[in-house]
């Protein structure tokens, strides 16, 4: 394709999506795709043409071929999961991007890349009402943070920065076998963060990278390191420090609760880790409290263990449930190995309402160690895009820093700049900044709140809906724009056990799931409750119609089960 | 913004791009951005704006402040580190993603996402020669792959599942304290892969997600595990089985050579592996020989280390050096817990040439277990798309599956369908199969070789300007479209030591630098040789008289820097 090519291209394009978005805001289109599995390798060759095909015939391939496997999450009648927002403003974004790709692992790669990336992370802890502490301008001069992919690498990421920074704590009492008995370990903690045989994990200053002096004995360490690791003596000396940090790491435990997401279990299990999840009640509105946790890590300290990182979770996605910070960071203020990250994957964006600010721990989230939200779900910029604050940088950089000969510049040799790459695990990354700062500033923070203000309208004009229909009943404390619900045991005739309370509901679940054309919701289990439905606002299309059509939907999937009910129970 | 308000915006932009393209073909733009670190905090505030800003001005913004700070990577006489192509086609593809913007992690999120990379996956894999066992129709049913960020983020991944798989095969002969000495483990090994706790590490099949008894049974598991992890008996239990976790850990080794990509090095950071960089010489091209692979195994498995992972490089950052693939298989196939991976980030897609695969261990890359190749380098598709094929899927499912209530879909429970979170370390992912759909049907294979073979002739009539030029020689073989040379001691006046070289090369790098308006090029280190230049063409845009023009600035810059050079040592 040439330059008139794609001019003509780009603009067939643009009006396809004008069409596109005209039939999602007309609810024309089915929300979630009614496709079956292996539908598109019947449509699609095995293998790919020889001969390049005609652009219109890709073009026309995508609307038929691809569309209708696609379920539109920015559809005005899409509540399950957590929102997936999509802007104008963000798709403009994403062109721009790919159009001057680069992968952006250096500042040399494309200044603009990492300097606007540093920059809208200012703005979105300003906006979320984050302390000085959290920008890059901090006093400390280690805050700031990262645009990752999602909440997910944010947790994968943030955990092995704790797990460094824990070991390293631990080897002040513990030491590495080195200064324990002698043995000639110079190779292999020389080395440390830069070589990959990191078993000494000492801290290493953020001047590593920021010090010319200091990298470059990184390199000549990387390449000692591999000039002698093949010696005897140094690969005892390997095993040996091995063995130490085998022994360490196997201490250490990660914490969330039974309600945290599974990307908390998932980084554990990533990095082959024990994760533990503590228990929370209805009472408690399904949140971590102070008590549940001292009792945890006391027991776990008294067994040996160490405990390195906490997820709390500001926004569950069972139920939006926040774990009570105030009492967690109480708890933590006396374990410096424990280090606390807070999810806010759906709900962190939410920050940006003062209103809603000031009733989620406001001064106890100045003090939690990092804090990720995903702009990619009710923050107005589509996947990907999720900022990571942290307040200690240093922690990520410690533990990912490396820099081989190819990737030195002058300027991150001079200590001019930030290398993000030293800040995540992948070396390349994508220009994420550009579409926050687009939507930011299109949307202006009034248009931001008036956003999310909608939305939380929409979700309480819901629950009115749900609380004047005697069938229904809201099993969670109403939280941000999320409603969970299910048909109340006194709409079956009968007495009905929790079981049969559960079968009744998963029956009308699957109700549910036969008007999937009409409208999208998604299940969960919540504890002592059990099976229930979630209902959660967040396309920027939807409106009071469609949530009050949502309703007249829900009611008649649970008129037919309560039938279905009646029926199986009186035969 | 509105609906027509978007189609404005976005025919301006598509006009934007055609011009910003226009000048790149004229080579009218610096090609490296010559802006100062900071630059940019002058010209944006440090908060995002309270009312929305006109579309108009934050267009024109990103013109003037943006795109000032870009490095075009798709200039055409980029010729630093490897290439970054950017086509039309791939731009079209991450504008529609951003537009049905959704997070994959299920089928059911769009099933087109899952589908269109799973059949694109067999396109990439068939276009380079790989035999049905890395297709998704593989006899064995589990051959296949996913569609990465970045030959970083492979790498990871691909070492968390050789990781669990040689864990597994360790706890044949060292097996889990459950078994050894009667500790009640339920708990902890029943969740295995499912909740974190998994010390057991036993091999779980691939089924726990496609058999819905196995899915429902996970889950149960993930409950108890919650349920009865406060326990001190199963506290017990877990710190045996996380020591024990530990030691068989601690003795694990992955290998690569110094030439490796520093993405071995830091896989095994993350992870917090041993990382063994073995040599290579000049004499053998920079590449791995089997012998060495040998002496090193045999060294370490004397020692009670356990070799799990080997990352080949088929073109290696500095030199595009392809290690020995008969040698390493024929030394790897009696050793079970030794993953071979091969990281062909840049030169993977010049497999596509017949020409080119039929010298690069055509047989061996048949038998290796994973490959993995970044199509967003050479292969024309933008940022980001890295394929992972993989003979045995399971290796990757087994390591990181997880299914909490809330990601249970009908298709999933039945499996039915593939869910591709569980072959990767996030939750969600982008549509990035769309982009690579697009590309190879537009251009066919015939047009994708036209491209690879027009960048080898190019860096082939270079590498004739530098040997027809008495200053410079290569300093290693010619491989693929890149060259590495330098200034040779000859054309200096009085012989040179290996350090002065070294020096005079990097003065000679230095005077590069200063012309990176003009073409932008990256040096490295190589064992025996020292300081060399690299040149490597790439962008679809480059032409003859572009790398004619390129040898004229570098001959300029020698000249200088002999001058100085001469001047220095005179005086």
């Amino acid at each position: 394709m040439d330059i008139e090519g794609f001019r003509k291209a780009g603009y067939a394009a643009v009006d396809s999506i004008c069409d596109y978005y005209a039939k999602l805001q007309r609810n024309e289109l089915p929300v979630a795709s009614q496709v079956q599995p292996g539908f598109l390798s019947k449509l699609i060759p095995d293998h790919a043409p020889e001969d390049g095909e005609p652009w219109d015939l890709i073009s026309s391939d995508y609307q038929s071929k691809i569309m209708p496997g696609i379920t539109h999450w920015q559809s005005p009648s899409f509540y399950a999961y957590y929102p997936g927002n999509a802007t104008f403003e963000g798709g403009l974004a994403d062109l721009h991007a790919a159009m001057i790709s680069n992968p952006g692992f250096n500042w040399a790669c494309s200044p603009s890349v990492t300097e606007l990336e540093i920059i809208t992370l200012d703005w979105a802890a300003r906006m979320l009402g984050f302390s000085e502490d959290f920008l890059s301008t901090s006093p400390s001069g280690r805050g700031g943070g990262i645009i990752l992919g999602s909440a997910s690498e944010v947790a994968v990421t943030v955990a092995i920065g704790a797990r460094e920074k824990a070991l390293s704590l631990m080897a002040e009492k513990y030491p590495p076998p080195s200064a324990a008995d002698g043995v000639e370990m110079k190779a292999a903690t020389n080395g440390a963060a830069q070589d990959g045989t990191h078993a000494a994990s000492l801290p290493q200053d953020d001047q590593s990278q920021l010090d010319p002096d200091a990298a470059v004995a990184a390199e000549d360490s990387t390449s000692h390191q591999a000039a002698v690791v093949g010696e005897n003596a140094t690969l005892e000396a390997a095993s040996a420090l091995a063995k130490w940090r085998g022994e360490l790491t196997s201490r250490l435990v990660m914490y969330g609760t039974t309600q945290t997401h599974s990307i908390g279990a998932k980084a554990a299990l990533i990095l082959g880790l024990d994760f533990r999840a503590l228990e929370v009640t209805a009472e408690d509105g399904f949140a971590l409290r102070g008590a549940t946790l001292e009792a945890a890590l006391r027991e776990d300290e008294a067994a040996g263990r160490v405990p390195f990182m906490l997820v709390c979770s500001l926004g569950t996605t069972s139920s939006a449930a926040t774990d009570n910070l105030d009492e967690i960071v109480e708890v933590a203020k006396t374990r410096p190995t424990l280090f606390l990250h807070v999810d806010a994957a759906y709900a962190g964006v939410a920050l940006a309402l003062p209103e809603v600010r000031e009733k989620l721990y406001p001064k106890a989230l100045q003090l939690v160690d990092s804090f990720s939200t995903n702009y990619h779900k009710w923050g107005l910029v589509q996947f990907d895009c999720s900022p990571l604050l942290i307040r200690d940088r240093t922690v990520l950089s410690n533990a990912l820093t490396l820099t081989p000969e190819f990737l030195r510049t002058r300027h991150g040799d001079a200590g001019s700049v930030l290398d993000m790459r030293n800040l995540q695990m992948p070396l390349g990354r994508r220009f994420r900044s550009l579409k926050l700062w687009f939507v930011l500033r299109s949307y202006g923070l009034k248009g931001f709140r008036e956003h999310l203000r909608k939305d939380i309208k929409l979700a309480d004009r819901f629950e009115e809906e749900l609380r004047n229909d005697p069938k229904f009943e809201l099993v969670a404390p109403p939280a941000f724009a999320l409603r969970v619900f299910r048909i109340r045991k006194q709409a079956a005739n009968g007495e009905l056990s929790a079981s049969q309370l559960d079968q009744l509901n998963q029956l009308f679940w699957e109700q549910i799931q036969t008007r999937s054309a009409e409208l999208l919701l998604t299940q969960t289990v919540l504890p002592q409750v059990g099976f229930c439905i979630r209902f959660v606002t967040g396309s920027p299309w939807t409106q009071e119609a469609h949530v009050v059509q949502a309703h007249r939907v829900l009611s008649e999937c649970a008129d037919v089960t309560l039938k279905q009910w009646s029926e199986k129970h009186q035969s």
